[in-house]
């Protein structure tokens, strides 16, 4: 930690600080400059992320050297974490194919959907029972029978689940009918619902809030580690800008940058990013180029019908195209696209 | 609703438009241009929202009519909506002077901050008992303790009390201690917190999320009077921007613009906006000008132990000197702060 | 200027560090902490701006401690400045109000709205004869004509005028004609036109760019201050952000920040910030009440004919409304209106 | 053009519109809904950009059926323009590899530079001699001599070269001694320097604001385009965002966005858009994937005495090992690099 003192600052001010320091148990490195004074603080960083430095009178600016993340960063963990979902894996080259309606519906449209994208070659599907709609009028999901019906469905093709937990009471429940934890970006600080899937032994997938920087992104997925539960994959699904032509903005850098700070794997959601269907094939492209751990897409086989979010479905057609680009690319890349489990545990 | 068609849609495309409003029991009007079709929708806009009608094909945008919020419009309710917090009156030409420590601390520096706002004017006590914190090694709150503590300094100074509720499972137990729930920026979308504080007799100060539009924000306060609860109290504090100077952005402009659009009030808070000490004044004073309902202010006698947030509290004296601009202020434009409740009920 | 190294840093690559330090005739402070190598440069930081020190091999950030602006700065000058345009005083308690139409347009017109506005209270008057607009095939303005009617009509109703500037090869004619030198927010980065500005006689307004942080308006304005001009008055109109209910977002907290900042006078215009005519009246009192320098807003008799801008113009009777509040709110606040001058130089 | 009327519009308030439409010459098509009128224009949109529709009395919103651009738009040129530049093809399938330092410095060094870069394969060679530089104290590029220097040494390594030019005035000088002129960021709404590269007869690559749409992007390339010039190609080099982690925030969208309404070419600039070396490679490759028309990346042999941009450079070997990659991705995706002219005109 690195105080800069204001131009003005007095003796008085500064032997403050120090003693501040020192009663912290730190010890404190003085160096008056031309313009200003500055104090560099040995040892552990840690323990000052509760003080409020900066309030201290003299003090115009704390620079934090060390991260405030720890089980997430890299130090703790240098190589890349292989995520097991049922017998999927994700991160350090194996990619995860993620695919399906936002919305559990109808069991035959499940089952047409589940076959199309998994003969397409997708390893995990997707959909919504339980949703965080912007409407208090909207469809909210199925609740526990969409749940049932998404692990049937999934498993029934051999592709474990991935579903959205919105409720810090609803964690058991999906636990238990899902093979991986969805937690939305709108959720994405919601700290009791984070400290409680952090509680659960499912893997986790959660996606980065609509202005959330990478750092607030770790610094939530920390909540989660710091609970015992090390199974997190983080998703970059689109984040708030000024430009109306697409749903959100699609930080495709966001990737190589989780992988300089980061062991966690990290993918991308171009549907929810773009929200535009003449777009996601191409975000899809860019995300596995600038190295995503894997793609997360969503399918309906009757868009104009869909339950929530038809306007940015890909039809299965479409996304056969798309996995089969995406094929070429893994391998161009060195990549595998995680095989589907003998069995789901 | 209208839907505009793409400039290439077909006839049988733009027959199975009509046939699918028509479908819906509401009444179409085609009308072509020189370069596209346009479809107007007749009927209840409501049943639409639902629908996914840019899904369907040759529809190139869709174009709501009328705000996607009922009970949150100036058409249900088209005077300003007066909430009553426990004898304080806010909206209406009513103002609401909250000010408190970020977080409960000691009782008697609880008592010493209490004695101070109030002497100044302020009319609720703030302070968190439940902190949502962006660290999961930061202070989390003192819990229920914090809570009746916050209750029975405020009290005893006359003042009513807000303090945030970040869980859904502990709504009853800060509606218990407390006049009025707050629910945070970082969980303005969490819809299942909406829905309990929705159920709750409490009136709700709804922060503004840091990437929400004004129509979000009218929004979620529809989930809350949606269940019932019509006592919702708007809060503007400042949104993400590109500008490090400040922690947030003060967006002062959403409060004439929520005053267009919804009965309910609005007030500001600086403290979160700006993050700095030193804007915090005048910018309560633009808040106030640009006709806010009230003023939320975080003060705290010795910010540089503050137990969180103390680099961006007031000292008790600075309150005082805003709080007495604010005053005349407040006259010019011909608003009262609410006094003290003779008794809190 | 502090650098912090990387955590793996050799010892090779600080003694560099060092050498580096000392190669450009400055003094190296070395202070090895827990986590990271830390070097304090002491003497004078504009030398290095220009070198890339982030670029040595180990440095992993570069921290400055001064302002990169030197004449825009405090340091320079701890008075607010008081900008004379023609005997109209901006700044230190002397408020400029700006208006009249976007574009100049009939001479009838013009004398309508300009005995409106300086009925009401107007000091300077304002019309665009060069007008950068969005497309190639809009409006462009009357050019030199409507240069020379401007200054007639203002100064036939004793108000010296100010117009845009947006071609280096024009300010000597602007400069002829006018008394004040607009650069427009499309232009804040437009160095050539700020060089030029800058070697100019006139009193330049320098509009805030849509994505400038204040510190980068406060580099623009040193570009002009650096060729001699010592006469800049900046002006927030509102910068880019995501939510489209308002043509722009009015950052009111500008003003305070560049009062701490700064010795420039900072005005605001609604008009721009908000693009809509119900917003215009209250961010106007806003940016007052925080201390703004003066308010600049378009005015325009019969807005559905407006060659410019029309949909965000106030009527001559809603200017002088919201005038007459802000008179109001400038004697609490104890600031003049400048008196308009007995001739015009 | 779609008029949505105000909820409370009078009959004369309709008739009054129905008249303005009447007198522009076109023809307007009324429909009454259930909660609002709506007028629908028909006839040639072009001809209504200019008026000020939405300040007619009654009038709420104003809805634009056609983009603001002509020129630019796939309508008027339905197939993707293949830009030529000295003999290297861009667009349609050919891919443009833009490299060289950020500023124009010593002639061995540029040499160097220039054989290391198009033995990797670039095919275009890049340098500043006119920079627009954020401080006036900073280093603003050789001029004259530092133009002829890049033209020799890219023609010498038998690459076309390309260089900004940053004032209307110096277009024919920096027209005489480059294959391609650029507009930079800073200057994409610089529509006086826009008019004057629009006359000359040297391609132009025009780069995106930093708070530019992309419909803002192309209005400005119809700027050029309307002057005569069709050789215009657009650059992606990121935009403004709140996550201070990189300098820009790469909008790769903007790619596949560009391509749906325009037939320009565009390209991807990773160096300005991230301002990370570490991610720099990741995102050439994430624009290539999504469909860049090229891509754009600084490269100095020595970054830590680079002149400018220094901290964001590539080394020669590092652009050797990304090139070499996008080679491999370029032949997957179907294209070509084109290859160096024989002779350049």
């Amino acid at each position: 930690m690195i105080l800069i003192l204001k131009s003005g600052a007095t003796d008085e001010q500064i032997q403050h600080v120090l003693d501040r320091v020192d009663a912290l148990g730190l010890q404190a490195h003085l160096s008056r400059g031309t313009y200003r004074t500055i104090v560099g603080i040995i040892g552990d960083e840690q323990k000052l992320t509760e003080e409020p430095l900066k309030a201290i009178p003299g003090v115009a600016q704390v620079i934090a050297v060390m991260p405030p993340y720890k089980l997430a960063s890299l130090d703790a963990h240098p190589e890349p974490s292989v995520i097991d979902v049922s017998g999927v894996k994700i991160g350090g080259g194996n990619l995860a194919m993620i695919a399906g309606p936002c919305s559990v519906e109808e069991e035959d449209r499940m089952h047409r959907i589940a076959e199309a994208v998994s003969a397409a070659g997708a390893n995990l599907f997707r959909g919504g029972a339980f949703k965080p709609r912007t409407s208090p009028y909207a469809f909210q999901g199925m609740g526990e029978e969409g749940l049932k019906r998404l692990r049937d469905v999934g498993h029934a093709h051999g592709m474990p689940v991935v579903t959205e937990v919105t409720d810090p009471r609803l964690v058991d429940l999906v636990s238990e009918y899902s093979d991986m934890l969805q937690v939305g970006a709108r959720n994405m600080q919601n700290f009791a619902l984070l400290t409680e899937v952090g509680k659960s032994e499912r893997p986790v997938l959660l996606k980065r809030g609509m202005s959330a920087s990478i750092s607030d992104l770790l610094m939530c997925a920390e909540y989660i580690l710091s609970q015992g539960n090390m199974n997190v994959v983080l998703c970059e699904r689109g984040i708030k800008s000024f430009d109306t032509a697409t749903r959100n903005l699609f930080d495709v850098a966001a990737v190589p940058l989780v992988h300089q700070l980061s062991h966690l794997p990290i993918i991308v959601d171009p549907s929810h990013a773009t929200g535009r269907p003449d777009l996601i094939p191409a975000c899809a492209m860019a995300g596995l180029a600038a190295g995503a751990d894997g793609v997360h897409i969503e399918v309906h086989d009757c868009p104009e019908v869909a339950k929530s979010d038809g306007p940015q479905a890909l039809l299965p057609e479409q996304y056969a195209e798309v996995a089969s680009q995406m094929r070429k690319l893994a391998e161009l890349l060195g990549k595998t696209i995680s095989p589907l489990p003998e069995t789901i545990a």
